[in-house]
């Protein structure tokens, strides 16, 4: 089994783990930053990690009112802009937490008189020293170059952040026993890739709150399958891109029940028109029937607590992909596991 | 002659024209929201006017230090949140004016007590009778279904309000006559798409000032070509996505002199390791000695003033291209030029 497939069965356990170390903690930082009157939050992250941040965005300014920025890093660490951060939490988001990078905007941002966090899965990271307060992801180290268990790890904690210093219920301590249900799907996905053995491009879909997991799932089939996958909400798919739609070009769909839901129904209904090859990854059977294929999620769940299972399935399928394409999703070409960048 | 380069060769006489009528608005209206102590700036708009916007992002937080957030319409329009916004100064940007979500956010926003400003080509439109002040392009209607003058112009939009925030010296006024100059590569990249004429695939890199343009150019690329076009800036690219990259596979990167030249020849070396294809378009003869093929700007020009005169040839390429490829760049396939989403 590659080290990519044992991560991404360990994560119920990580993610369990993670709520009952750190929720204390969190819940302490929540009433401490409501009482600083935040009016701006910024998420600064790379890779996996940035994506697992844009979940957090839409997460956050949903559930809590503040808005938020995804930081662009060059503005720090390039333009040297001195940005008026006196009022805003700024989390820095790094599995290893030796994100050079991130670690240079926690710093900038700090001495801008920032509140800065971290979110990382290295206790002894330069990230720890540097941010006035840290969460930890309890996941053992990552070694597969592919994140999966980080990826999750960092989502969870943004429901920990968002649920204390935001009034919006938000039932996290449920995730785990979705995740579980959701690993449930392995034989299932293991045959329905052969079916993509021969794919080279792709369009992943999400929205709202699956936003960020169209990110992780494209990425993840660049890094471990070779495709070359694009990324679009359903909105912006419609924007333009759609024209590189053909006959039996695939399309790789996010689609829980809940608000997005009409919109990834458009979408079917477009993609069958253009006879474009859908896969939904859904628990609604209308959005199943509208497509070529589909995953059926085994569990009726509020959209809010969809994006940690609705994303393993998709770590499952690139997985098992890149092994039916006759790859190893341990040792993608030209990758280390930690990419330093300024 | 297409629509769309008929278009194209327009822009500077556009962007003179729009300087002139628009200044002086932009002028007072920036004096105004110095007063009116700012502290965040958010955008919002779809498709090129959202590359245009993620220009602006880079642009008006490094010469402002006010925070910047690229919205996430779907937060107002699905999600229904109410954000904090009353310090806030909202820009929608829409080339017709239409974009109904666009509208929407401006609506909520105005109702959280922010200041709204549009940035569009239309004056009847109805985002000039929703935002609190409008600035307008001058570029007559826009036919050809892929935009460009109406994204250039929006960025001279940003230019100048820019110039009327901040503190920072932006000698926009120079940027028409960069751009004639950037015109006169018409007959060379005639010549050059050639060479390009079977591409089916490639990636698109730019960053910082030069981010939203790497994202405009895979556009024009998908939408005019059917090039499935990923776009990235350096940096991210490799955290992962460098996997994607095999022999002859093409890169495409915006390249000008300044804070983002090492990064390039970073990426440009890495490249030529593992034997991938480059063209760049620069005004710096290190990364065209690096670049497999060069567009050669000619002009010695402050990379804060490039992104324009640099998108000029892109835009180009894809028309161009998209000649070469047996297509019409103003009727793509699937598409309309307004696009109703929510």
């Amino acid at each position: 089994m590659s080290l990519m497939l044992q991560e991404i069965t360990e994560q119920p356990e990580i993610l369990e783990r993670t709520i009952n170390a750190e929720r204390e903690k969190v819940t302490k930082l929540g009433d401490f930053l409501r009482k600083k009157d935040i009016d701006l939050i910024v998420l600064v992250a790379r890779g996996s990690s940035d994506n697992a941040a844009l979940f957090g965005r839409y997460l956050l300014e949903i559930t809590t009112g503040i808005p938020v920025s995804l930081s662009a890093p060059s503005v720090f660490t390039l333009y040297n802009a001195k940005l008026k951060l006196n009022r805003a939490l700024v989390i820095g988001v790094s599995q290893s937490g030796e994100g050079a990078d991130i670690n240079r905007v926690l710093e900038t941002a700090k001495s801008a008189g920032a509140y800065t966090l971290g979110i990382t899965n290295e206790a002894a990271s330069s990230m720890v020293t540097i941010a006035d307060e840290t969460l930890l992801i309890h996941a053992g180290r990552e070694k597969s170059v592919a994140a999966t268990k980080t990826y999750t790890g960092q989502m969870m904690h943004f429901y920990m952040l968002a649920a204390a210093l935001g009034d919006h219920r938000l039932d996290y301590h449920k995730i785990p026993e979705f995740a579980e249900l959701a690993l449930r799907l392995k034989p299932e996905i293991e045959r329905l890739v052969e079916r993509y053995a021969f794919m080279e491009n792709c369009v992943v879909v999400g929205r709202g709150m699956n936003y960020g997991n169209s990110y992780e799932l494209a990425l993840k089939l660049m890094e471990t399958c070779y495709v070359v996958a694009e990324r679009f909400s359903s909105a912006d798919f419609f924007h333009g891109p759609l024209a590189i739609v053909e006959r039996r070009f695939p399309v790789i769909l996010f689609a829980p029940s809940g608000v997005t839901r009409q919109s990834n129904i458009d979408l079917l209904n477009r993609l069958h028109e253009l006879h474009a090859d859908s896969l939904s990854i859904t628990n609604d059977d209308k959005i199943a029937a509208l497509s070529s294929r589909s995953i059926a999620m085994p569990m009726e769940i509020d959209e809010f607590l969809s994006p940690i299972p609705f994303i393993i399935p998709a770590q499952l399928f690139a997985a098992y992909l890149s092994k039916a394409k006759g790859l190893d999703p341990d040792a993608p070409r030209s990758l280390a596991k930690i990419t330093k960048t300024l």
